[in-house]
């Protein structure tokens, strides 16, 4: 199926046109934008729920939500206070930044601080379409074993931080957080590992802290 | 990004026109052809390893691993004393039916009862690329959460069996088993709901169960 490779090529170099043109937006209007990435259920939208909460005071902040299906996400997001968007993408893998694009139209820009995107859920496709964010993050569930960033690297490759969610649950799986960091570390250097939890807010504090002064150097 | 509909089509077309191949060969050589797919870290590995251990004596096994990189898997299964063959896909994020048809050259087919196909961890590409399989099985685990089959609809509708994974780890977590299984069967009337256990082997005599009576109705 070699034949589809330049049409692959003209459909990421359409996506990374228009994530050029969105990198510019944000930076005219000082948003942040957080793209933030995981496999299903590894606990994107509860961490968006504690941090919309917990920094509510501080910051502006707004959320598009990409499903395949359903507007639960944004119901979630929504009963924060936050403004949502939900984008249901019918069956892709992935959302892309014509849809952000439009999406853009739903909200304020000048009244906003910080724009998480929150992908659909999958370790692989969402990797190779940039959305015109600042920063990508992973979570990575310890539910879902210590092996992942070795068998899915470019999404920790391309990733400013991992996020290690459910840590709550570590006394019950087989997961060697020193292993995994290592391995995510061999793909990516500079990325910042940090274990939490949603569930009971284990180590958000250090969550928050990495948002804030993304912010301030946004500035 | 509509000028992509035409060549998708046409992959997928290509695809099925393998995969209509691919079942004639599993017909003509008797072998029970099962697809076996999740989000990662789900447990398809696992139940494998569970597998292909418990009924060595009962049926002749082989398996098709798939990931993106790593033969991390094609080694826990051939520990087992099954005969295994990786596919990396290198980023790809899903198993198609040249790869299968590609990878068959690996095995004597006369010696075969049953082929797993261990898909991509992904809950979403998999579910498009039949690979000439008799059923599709998805494993979701039960940290994922019970709205999965709601927010991922394709890949429950199409497949025989869920298997709800982890059910050691439901007094932890927040899961609904009833309300997963009403949605799991609103897709699709028909799917068996096993709850299971790999980890300590929970309900998995059903499920051996089920392979048998596949297995049987195959002959």
């Amino acid at each position: 199926m070699s034949a589809e490779i330049p049409i692959v090529r003209n459909v990421l170099e359409a996506n990374d046109r228009i994530a050029t043109q969105l990198k510019e937006i944000f930076r005219e209007k000082n948003i942040l934008c957080l793209n933030l990435m995981s496999s299903p259920g590894a606990g994107k939208t509860s961490l968006l729920e504690r941090t919309l909460t917990d920094l509510r005071d501080e910051f502006r902040m707004a959320v598009i939500e990409g499903d395949l299906q359903t507007d639960n996400d944004a119901k979630r997001v929504a009963a924060t206070g936050a403004k949502a968007v939900q984008i249901n993408t019918e069956g892709g893998c992935h959302l892309d930044s014509g849809q952000i694009l439009d999406s853009l139209k739903s909200f304020d820009l000048d009244e906003l601080d910080i724009l998480f995107v929150e992908n659909v859920g999958n370790l692989v496709c969402p990797a190779e379409f940039d959305v015109g964010e600042d920063h990508k993050i992973t979570l990575l569930s310890v539910t879902e074993g210590d092996d992942k960033p070795e068998k899915y690297p470019f999404m920790f490759h391309i990733s400013s931080v991992m996020l290690l969610n459910k840590v709550d649950l570590l006394p019950y799986v087989d997961f060697d957080l020193e292993s995994a960091t290592a391995h995510a570390r061999k793909l990516n250097k500079d990325i910042l590992v940090l274990p939490i939890s949603c569930r009971n807010g284990d180590n958000l504090d250090q969550w928050y802290d990495w948002l804030r002064k993304a912010r301030e150097s946004k500035k």
